[in-house]
């Protein structure tokens, strides 16, 4: 291994796992992706798919490891409970748990939780959140973290308030792979580009008035029946559409005038600063992958603030 | 096969197969029903399909054959060019398609299309329509025919005027059975009754504000999580939020004035009277069983004016 990691953190999800080797400052000195979600891991066995991943990294017997997500959820490795809204963030911190009965410190994230008449909850982006808040010193607005379930958070006083989820990633997925929509979309689920015309209308039509996603998906398939709709098209129409709902579903909810951090990465960046700029919303663009690998990092150099250079 | 049969008619949709021998006066003398839809048709052959369930009703080799739904699509059987609307239903029987290179005569009616700014298209449901129109001498008004995709109808001086599609009876099937949802709802996808609390519960928040379903999906998680929402009790909120947003839609874009000629059977039949009572909109049920055995039998009675009884 490199000699300069001093703790192993990983956002383990339902259907990704990413390990890094962080320095004591929390820079990034070794970094593993891989496809071994909850149902693979469950299967082999959490620890040892760990173990696993971390001896491809050559990580010693003895480094602690800090996860967030999934994993810590009921289908996942140990449970850790919530920590209920509204919430300072360093509450995530003294609560994570330790997997018993191995010989690794290895210790998991809590999750928030959201109960009342709009009953939520997060795991993951709690710690994104964090090292979100951390990175640009926020302490009052709206941070928005898009993805398979899409998470809108109000800050108020450095305290996580409440939050929303939308289900729009897992929206897409589903529709463009396995609905009626399958026909139209084909191979181009990932050919969504923010200047593509289609994602614009689509986007539009939900943002503009009062209609309903729902009324407007099967015209996605129509079109390609009446007016050959290409692959591409379909796509960028489809996540127009779920993306616009999204969006205006928050601005409803949270108004316009708050600016708002965008915890993204990539292409899904790119989508939402279109989708944010078409709604009249302003925004501030946090790198997804930088502010969960500095939530983490924070978790980790709290918990073993004298952790050794390996 | 029973002497009075003059017609067999079959609904052959996606995923279903329904198979009825009419007498001269349109009243069933023999059904069958079964999964025959498109995919396992292509893959066996449709005429050999056709025969198979012909023969279990002991159909004579003469006897003509009328079929309304997906085997008249580009991926069906012979594809049935669509009638544009506005249009006079009547002109759906004009327009049917015969099965070339079989002994047997066996036709199939075209779908409605619609083009300009909301494309649409419609198969399966014309045949509804016209059945539903000649059993009440509807007219004008609205007709709304539940189901994996909602259709609604506008008539006006006895012709159909424009429709949209809501995808609510698929996005239900992939939410229940393939979401993060499906492991709050389990088995308990058909379980959706009108009078649980959790369907009017979906249904109102639907109705009564400018939520989005979107945003609403994911708290049936949180409350499995956080209140131990029980598997009905997911499955009949996420029901009612779907149908909620169904009909909020159409109140939105038709208005309230209207009595509605909804034409659905059983258990949808209920769900769907349910929630327009609770949207406050006025309707009158016809039977969807009913209504497309009567356009099937038009249709045949109009083609075949001379049909012995076999």
């Amino acid at each position: 291994m490199t000699a300069a990691a001093a703790y192993a953190v990983a956002d383990w999800g339902t259907s990704r796992f990413r390990l890094w080797l962080l320095d004591e400052k929390g820079d990034v000195v070794a970094e593993r992706r891989s496809d071994d979600g909850l149902d693979i891991s469950r299967a082999r066995g959490f620890a040892e798919t760990l173990e696993t991943h971390l001896t491809g990294l050559q990580a010693p017997a003895d480094m602690p490891v800090i996860i967030c997500g999934m994993a810590g959820s009921r289908q996942g490795w140990v449970e850790a409970n919530y920590v209920p809204v509204p919430a300072d963030l360093t509450a995530i911190l003294s609560g994570t748990v330790r997997i018993e009965g191995i010989s690794r410190d290895v210790r998991i994230i809590p999750g928030l939780s959201q109960s009342g008449s709009a009953p939520n909850v997060m795991r993951g982006e709690e710690t994104q959140l964090l090292g979100a808040m951390l990175a640009r010193n926020l302490r009052s607005g709206l941070v928005a973290m898009p993805g398979t379930h899409s998470k809108w958070v109000e800050l108020e006083e450095g305290r996580a308030k409440s939050f929303s989820t939308y289900l729009t990633g897992e929206l897409y997925a589903l529709l463009a792979g396995h609905s009626i929509l399958r026909h139209s979309i084909g191979n181009a689920t990932e050919t969504v580009a923010p200047d593509h015309p289609q994602f614009a209308a689509g986007l539009e039509l939900m943002l503009e008035g009062n209609r309903r996603m729902l009324g407007e998906l099967f015209g996605i398939r129509a079109a390609m029946l009446l007016e050959n709709l290409a692959p591409e098209g379909a796509a960028s129409r489809l996540s127009g559409l779920l993306i616009g709902t999204e969006i205006a579903g928050a601005r409803e909810k949270y108004g316009t005038t708050t600016k708002i951090a965008l915890v993204a990465s990539g292409a899904m960046a790119a989508l939402y600063a279109k989708a944010l700029t078409v709604a009249g919303l302003g925004f501030d663009i946090v790198d997804a992958d930088d502010a969960v690998r500095k939530g983490l990092f924070v978790a980790a150099s709290k918990l073993w603030p004298a952790a050794t250079q390996g």
